[in-house]
């Protein structure tokens, strides 16, 4: 089941070594239907385990998943001012079903605030219902003109977290936790190390009072949003009138929040840390953490390796190590090395005959030149804790690029050649929604942020000299 | 969050109790959407549970979980004729997207072999890539006039998997497989017994060349399809032109198999082991196991007792139970036990100032009526094979139901007794569409399978009088 595998250079054409890696690694595939991927199953396990990681921490949070219906009515869509207005170039509306035109269309969900809202309205009576901390894995539809697989799809599956509070404060307090969460996936799973803060007003999302981001630098010194952690005050309490009845018997609205991340974390995935080989999995998230190749170009040989190949697969296995044997007999160890590295493999080890007359198994890391040799009796044990080497290599590479190309700039000039260097930079601003749209058209990019952290300082604002006291990420963005 | 919880009686109104039962427990609700519900979190985590324990062992057998596309071209569904035929009246259709309409419209996935087919028809080539094991957890559409939380809507989550193979025998010997999994989740985990066997012609899936599905009998003496498999031959895999290259380099299509279980299995929980009381849960798929009600009028005894049951909640959580404790003051005890038995809570464990005198707990399990007392010492150490225990008395209970709610028949007068009596029937059958058709209009019943282990013998059709050799289950159904 595999297709072409020529890898086109980083840096001879990033966006195509993208393309390259995606279909090469097998993680996903065009549907008939443009814009709609397929996420083959390589790339699906890896957004299992990075799933799985988020839905463990939600648990410990004291959220609880539920599901709700795809379809949306198209008035809900139209309660909340700012929502419906940003969301209508995007929709996806179901006008017929079993057979008969519907009364009013409906709206495949591009996200499911409305939802909530309108369910919460029936749920939520008193102080003691709150606070409601709930979660969705879900599919989500929103139209996509310019489709890039995991990146920007017309259909990606997404957690979307919703919450409502008796106070901002206490809603503030969760926007804040669910952002962090986010960072922890993506530094300690995805070994994606993030800017995590403010985004300006501008970037704000429609019907939010604030919008917090995690971002990430990616190879190419794009910046790509990794979550989005929303502040709704009681925008959408009001428009579907849910209300609670406080510990003083007065009622009053609920403090809403939403967030989310998506299978968009993949592609973030594979150009944080890909190379012109391929794919770079970090372990945690990886499917395959470790293929054992046995070497052995006559049968006889082959079959001297076969028993201590089959030990050690199960030494590992039961080391809860995810293991593979590639054991085909119709291609090379050569071509076997190639299609491991591009799928990103953290560790290989090959066996064979010299190796097993030394005692040894010799190990190559996917993000190292050199090989290594292990003894064979210690290599199960070993290996736990080779991974999470590898795991600490992988992110603390990732933070060094993403600060060797995130530059402190002073002026617009500065700004403009750090953008046209492919690196991102950080610059006092002071919030100005028209000068933030001047730019975006003028340098395509925009202000990722504000990064928690930076607080503090004044200087003047790299757009227009005003006084800012706070800098903000600038950077092109996926 | 809690609504109404009085329960009808089931011998009052059974589909009354179900709606009671599943408002009361918040499984679930009606949404804002004909026929789309809601799945609220107490109702989720149940699937969740019979969803891990499903995905664990397709996983286990090979199988790979990916993800298709929700929206299918219309032109896709048509190009397998009984395929398009059987689920043409309950499509949902996407006509406008991204504020346009669309060229072709894009149907709602009602089933995605279509889909499947199309990508096979590109990733498939030689013999080496057989056989294809996938899988996906997906939402589903498929339009209801009659809609019922769990059991009918429009929208609800499934598993659907596909599979390829080179030889009509191991797509026979898969969809086989499909079969026994899906009997070992409901019979393991959900207690509920089930019958497995070949479907009718008549009740065959839109493209299938057999259907084989699990059956359980509910309180109420109808069946329900818990879980279908059907061996496709080669129908899909010629309307997608899926072919490959077979050890001799011939060129030939695959044989395939697809098979689901979805959210309707919830409902399925729900009546095949609830009582006037509420739900009835089995341990295993519980979200709560044990429940832990402190007992104390007043404030001292209360605070005697909050230690002890903080410590027992400690040592339920470190055996790996999911407890919860109930310590609401604005309640009574008795309001609780209501609460916990409508939610279906497997043991309750009562701790008072008494108990604590005694060196005990009391224990309630929730299908029994009597209490009893366990030493408070070993209380956590007890717990987990008495949960075991309840397992199997649920399961015992579900097998003596069913057994004596299944009655063999020898002639339709008998047949129709028994339905009407609300019990399935075993009879002869020798497959005749138009008898079982007419037969389907007159009795409102149809023949569920021919069971497996019930093969041989020889009777006469018990709707047409010829020769037949073997029975089927006939019943009322869901």
């Amino acid at each position: 089941m595999s297709d072409d595998r020529k890898i086109t250079p980083q840096a001879q054409d990033f966006p195509q070594w993208y393309q390259d890696v995606v279909a090469g690694a097998e993680l996903a595939a065009n549907s008939p239907v443009r814009g709609a991927m397929v996420i083959r199953p390589y790339g699906y396990a890896i957004w299992e385990y990075i799933r799985d990681a988020l839905d463990r921490k939600l648990k410990e949070t004291g959220h609880e998943n539920l599901y709700m219906p795809i379809f949306i009515p198209l008035s809900f869509m139209q309660r909340e001012a700012q929502h419906v207005e940003g969301f209508s170039p995007e929709l996806a509306v179901v006008t017929h079903g079993g057979g008969a035109e519907l009364e009013e269309p409906l709206v495949v969900r591009p996200t499911s605030e409305t939802m909530f809202g309108e369910m919460w309205s029936k749920w939520i009576r008193s102080w003691r219902d709150l606070p409601v901390l709930q979660n969705q894995w879900a599919n989500i539809v929103r139209w996509e003109l310019r489709p890039r697989l995991f990146l920007r799809t017309t259909e990606f599956l997404w957690q979307e977290g919703h919450t409502a509070h008796a106070t901002a404060e206490e809603a503030e307090i969760e926007t804040r936790l669910a952002l962090e969460l986010y960072r922890q996936v993506c530094e300690e799973w995805c070994a994606m190390p993030v800017w995590v803060g403010l985004k300006t007003e501008t970037e704000r999302f429609a019907g939010a009072v604030r919008t917090y981001a995690a971002e990430a630098l990616m190879l190419d010194g794009k910046a790509l949003q990794a979550g989005t952690s929303h502040f709704l005050g009681q925008n959408f309490a009001r428009a579907f009138d849910v209300t609670f009845q406080d510990r003083n018997n007065q009622v009053a609205h609920v403090w809403t929040t939403s967030w989310g991340m998506s299978t968009r974390m993949v592609g973030g995935v594979v150009m944080c840390h890909g190379d012109d080989r391929g794919l770079v999995l970090p372990p945690r998230i990886a499917p395959v953490q470790v293929v054992i190749v046995p070497i052995g170009r006559k049968a006889e040989e082959r079959g001297r390796v076969q028993p201590a190949v089959a030990r050690l697969e199960a030494e590992l296995k039961s080391a809860g190590i995810r293991v593979k044997v590639d054991d085909r007999e119709e291609v090379t160890p050569g071509f076997k090395f190639n299609e491991w590295e591009l799928k990103g493999v953290p560790l290989r080890l090959e066996l064979g005959p010299k190796d097993l007359d030394k005692g040894v198994v010799t190990l190559k890391r996917r993000i190292t030149a050199a090989k290594e040799s292990l003894p064979l009796d210690q290599a199960a044990t070993l290996t736990p804790a080779l991974l999470e080497e590898v795991q600490s290599q992988i992110l603390r590479r990732a933070v060094e690029f993403r600060d060797a190309n995130t530059v402190p700039v002073g002026d617009k000039g500065e700004l403009l050649e750090a953008l046209d260097q492919g690196k991102a930079a950080l610059a006092f601003y002071a919030e100005n929604r028209p000068a933030e749209e001047a730019f975006r058209a003028e340098a395509k990019a925009t202000v990722r942020l504000f990064p928690f952290g930076d607080e503090g300082g004044e200087g003047s604002c790299v757009l227009t000299g005003a006084t800012a006291s706070r800098r903000a990420i600038f950077a092109r963005s996926y």
